[in-house]
């Protein structure tokens, strides 16, 4: 195939990362994983989560076979597709089990990490610290490494980005599942430990006694890192596949075949200078760290970030002395592509640290819902929920200026490429998060474990850094879901127009059916959070229950005779979570298929649109609501306003319970759907548009008829 | 003017309708007050409503004077405006002199009702029904009255449609100051009473040592009559509006003049059949009354939605007869209208039945969540919201429903004619409303005057019932309000395309304005109720301290010793609701301004189209989940799940309190907030139109640009 040779760089940028994946895996593997008890432990822990996996990977395998031969279907018997329906499916196949690839080995280093974390921490923070991140380091360098190689090797052996889209769409279909299985697993585990363990029978944190615990800690990793890491790894494909299309058709016409490719290119190269940037703040990381691993950490994130501006300049540079001239001179368009990409990273440090700001609790809001927690329950939830209310201004302050920036620079292109921008540094973002769940298993581990005071206290600050961090990458996860899903926005409208005819796509409100699909977008992930947050309820309902149950029925589980029964807690949350799976996962792409059939290829437009916005809103409520009274809840804990056991307490916790389905379930999994829902308009589009021309099974009159 | 002569049904059916308020008035006022207590606690309420209502207009007049200079200067000195600016302005003045008029006597009518039913009460159920029920239907019948006679004196004497937008405007903007500071007031009081009364000294509901009693009965005068009063008086008559000027522009071609003014008083003519069908419906239910009143007032609303049926059709035949055939022939069209206005009433039924089962304590969902108290007030604050997210569903697809029909039919003026049939029932809606505050007023004041244990419970049954109908009025409010701002949008379209030029309009998300647009538009409604949920609990608080204060200062309060200074925290739920409206009125108008000068006219579009998307959203998860939580609680404080004092209840009151701001104060103020938003957009579309061609001052490149 046709290309520029600037594309050699995104296998290297691949290989070094998926190599430094695997000698980090090595470097915690082989690292003294700590005493009898903790080790003991661990294996429950990491049985748990193989167990999940296996038995979450036997349903996907079914999903996934059945979605494949639907897209063998579509694209084989219908008109409208150019592409070849077999290797549509085979790419969407692929996907899917690279996705599962990169979460299962992800998490197997994770839950491999969290021992020898404990352990190391022995030794100061440093050590420990070095533990944790290379734990996490593995997975966020081997999701990056992992996507861009596949979608690399599909544009080489193609040459046409069509087939990434199958790619994509097996990567979010995949994520999916993991997030909000992992989301329904973890806050199962977590709120039936909470609920029984701590306020019935008064057991501390972490207590072994708790039979929920194992399925606690497991949950940690198979939401945290399996889930966050395939979410982000979802978004960070998607937002390439839009860009590369768009680049692709848009420079269809004004360019020739060379320079066309340079554009569908683009993103590409860019996102392996990301790639070089991430390995490099990861590195920088480890060397910094010496007292405060939650400055280190945001500190590799910042950059990360300026990295990703200077060597993308460096590329884009080359790329413009190697791509000829001639038709056109492209050279403006690459310098303001880079210019649009580099204020998508800067609009997602901007939502990154305005989640920080609403949920640090050295800052004021978390510090007013901590007050609030005086006032009793009520007021505790009324201030939190509020403030998440009031968190969503700035946050979309920071998405509007990237838009307008971008379109500047290059309409729906730059817009595409500010999304793959921000996503470019997703092997440092997807580090940190993965961090978190490891030193939270160890901090578990370490008390397990009989370790000394100090040690549980250097455990704990490494958990609070983690926490801090977390913060600021969820802000990164749902900026960045809400850009990748316009973008993609933009290229299902390009591609419609391109199948339908020119210039005869517009996505206008005035329309009826236009409108409803914006009605019927908008409720989508509010109704789907709603669901999922039952889904939890439910769930914990029946932990709960088998928790008391082992209290009752052994008496000597309390006093420490008897070994408490995790396997069976597990057990419980992992069929759960599956179970409760299934209306989302169906939702998630029924939604837009009947929207899209019903009505038509331009209502399914503003469906998506209406989707972002309140997939957006939620997503940041939730998620900074429960961040708020997570850390208002350690606040008290502290000892302000009463400290642990007082009334402000027990209203910090009941601010904690509800924010937990809100954060770790409802919240992030809002960026999966609307990224699933995004790629199912884009792939069933040939579908869409050859019911009546696009205009769907309810053809309404349009506008003009009535005047 | 030229006019159809069925247009003098209108000021006949309001005449008759002003006429039948003040009788009832008249019957209210001179029925037996009760006992001394019962009449000191009344004068009481009465100062405290005249206090906030004083203090309310004298702050609204200034505003009003503002804003009727701007408008007088906008419509000046603008080359696009074809309206007088000083008859612009002074219609905005009447507009707002005739809605806190009709809100100033219903309220009136409705603090001087209170006592009198307790008294009634003790000759049984029907006779106390009567006074509350004639109470509530002045503001009712005078709301409607005076809503259509204004709109009817605009029309005839400057014979276009035009000047009523500014009637319009001015009524919007008082609605939007008695909901939103009457939602404050009235949870500002409610809440203080029980967090400190109820909560930390055990006093029962409604004791007359409470020094918080007064202000929570003011409250539920101000919020429930004058606040949701004005509330729907400003959907009516924005619907009406709405629907004349589409009336107007859309026949302007086909049509004759005496053919297009037909058109425009379509709306007013069915309205004027929904007043007799109020009329009629509200003469039953008084008849209709035995021992259920919440059946009475629910087969009220059917009858009155039939009945409008019934005689719109009848409406609608005479004015096929009297409109002459030529040029066209728009008999069919007319009848189309028929149906959609049928269908709008239909869906309003569908809401308002669904918020029914989301709320009632019979039916599932309110089951659930009161099963759920069992499990702490985590899990209760969870299972209310989910639920209240999951009524989103139905409640939208009866929007759907109506929308598909109603375009089918008529297309937008359809959607608009759906709107005003919706709210043509409006007198019966208001009614039932306004009965509710009073019943419950009545509750209390049978306490505080030591009637007899059977009178208070026959005052309870009334007040129940009351919490039913409001059940049903809250989704109607909603579902109309949404459905008005969708034609004020389409009106709004249609006044740009005529300003702008020929089909040159649309609301196309492709562009990025209109995206950014959307983007803002979605986050006003969570933005605007955190403000108003932040300023309920800031003024909550004050008021707490200020009942601890008397408590202390005055320990003979408690023992019924001392009389408890009831005047000072009527003083701070007044001072402070109209001191915290002060930004949420700012921002509804200043938002579309803002968006509209800086982004133009389609992005203003695109703002109000998603604002009732996620207006709605909001709108109906605050009504539904706080419904559900205030009637969880009373299933719990009727013996179920351990009962009164039960850690239960103790959950149970949790929900509760934080379903208050919920469900009295944000989510009815949305319904204002997108009337006034969609009425500013259409007020100072002149504005908009002369800033580059109204494109706005961030142009940014249209989509083509980069093709």
């Amino acid at each position: 195939m046709i290309e520029t040779p600037m594309l050699w760089l995104v296998p290297i940028a691949a290989a070094v990362s998926i190599f430094l994946a695997f000698f980090l895996r090595k470097k915690v593997t082989s690292a003294e994983a700590g005493n009898e008890d903790m080790v003991r432990i661990q294996g429950y822990i990491k049985e748990g989560a193989s167990a999940f996996i296996a038995r979450q990977y036997k349903t996907l395998a079914v999903f996934v076979a059945f979605i494949a031969v639907i897209i063998w279907l579509v694209y084989t018997f219908n008109e409208h597709a150019e592409s070849e329906g077999w290797l549509m499916a085979l790419s969407y196949a692929i996907g899917s089990i690279a996705s599962a690839f990169a979460g299962w080995v992800g998490l197997q280093v994770g839950v491999n990490a969290n021992s020898p974390t404990a352990w190391a921490a022995q030794r100061g923070i440093a050590p420990a610290f070095n533990v944790s991140f290379f734990g996490g380091a593995v997975m966020g360098l081997l999701v990056t490494g992992i996507g861009l190689i596949g979608i690399w090797l599909l544009f080489y052996i193609t040459g046409s980005p069509s087939y990434i889209l199958g790619f994509s769409f097996g990567a979010s279909a995949i994520a999916l599942f993991m997030k909000a299985g992992g989301g329904i697993y973890t806050k199962t585990a977590d709120v039936g430990a909470d609920l029984v363990g701590k306020l019935e029978f008064n057991l501390p944190e972490d207590d072994s006694r708790n039979p929920a615990a194992v399925a606690d800690n497991v949950g940690d990793n198979v939401g945290d890192i399996a889930g966050m890491g395939s979410d982000l790894l979802d978004s960070y494909i998607a937002s390439l596949v839009a860009a590369m299309l768009l680049g692709f058709s848009l420079f269809n016409q004004a360019a020739n075949v060379v320079q066309q490719h340079a554009f569908s290119s683009y993103p590409l190269i860019i996102s392996a200078a990301g790639l070089f940037s991430s390995i490099v703040g990861i590195v920088i990381v480890s060397k910094l760290v010496k007292n405060s691993p939650g400055d280190a950490l945001n500190a590799g994130t910042l950059v990360a970030a300026i990295l990703y501006g200077v060597i993308s300049a460096l590329f884009s540079l080359l790329l413009v002395v190697t791509t000829p001239t001639t038709p056109v001179d492209l050279s403006g368009r690459i310098w303001l592509n880079w210019l649009a990409g580099v204020f998508g990273v800067g609009a997602g440090l901007i939502i990154g640290f305005t989640t920080n700001y609403f949920t640090d609790d050295n800052q004021k809001p978390t510090r007013i819902t901590a007050e609030a927690t005086q006032q009793g329950h009520a007021i505790t939830i009324l201030t939190g929920f509020s403030l998440g209310l009031l968190s969503i201004l700035p946050t979309i302050l920071g998405i509007v200026l990237a838009m307008v920036v971008a379109w500047f620079c290059n309409g729906v292109y730059g817009i595409a490429n500010a999304a793959v921008g921000m996503l470019a540094i997703v092997g440092t973002i997807v580090s940190n998060d993965a961090y978190g769940p490891i030193t939270d298993n160890s901090r578990s581990l370490a008390e397990q474990g009989k370790l000394s005071e100090e040690t549980i206290k250097i455990c704990d600050s490494l958990d609070s850094a983690g926490n801090t961090a977390k913060a600021v990458t969820k802000g990164f996860a749902i900026g960045a879901a809400a850009l990748t899903v316009l973008a993609l926005l933009y290229s299902y409208s390009e591609e419609a127009r391109s199948i339908i005819g020119g210039g005869a796509i517009s996505f206008n409100l005035l329309d009826a059916g236009t409108m409803i699909g914006m009605l019927i977008g908008a409720i989508i992930p509010p109704v789907y959070s709603a669901i999922l947050i039952r889904a939890v309820q439910k769930n914990a309902g029946k932990m709960v229950e088998e928790v008391r149950r082992q209290f009752t029925e052994h008496p000597g589980i309390l006093e420490g005779k008897e070994k408490a029964d995790y396997a069976r807690c597990v057990d419980i949350a992992t069929k759960g979570a599956l179970q409760e799976l299934t209306i989302p996962a169906i939702m998630s792409i029924a939604a837009p298929l009947i929207t899209g059939v019903l009505f038509g290829v331009e209502a399914l437009g503003a469906f998506l649109a209406s989707s972002i916005a309140t997939g957006f809103i939620f997503g940041v409520l939730f998620g900074n609501a429960g961040g708020t009274w997570d850390n208002a809840k350690k606040f008290v804990e502290d000892g302000n306003f009463g400290g642990k056991g007082s009334s402000a307490h027990a209203a910090a916790i009941t601010g904690d319970t509800v924010g937990d389905p809100f954060k770790d379930t409802a919240g992030p999994s809002i960026n999966t759907l609307i990224c699933v829902m995004g790629l199912t308009a884009s792939m069933f589009l040939v579908l869409f548009t050859s019911i009546n021309g696009g205009n769907g099974l309810i053809q309404l009159p349009d506008l003009a008829a009535f005047l």
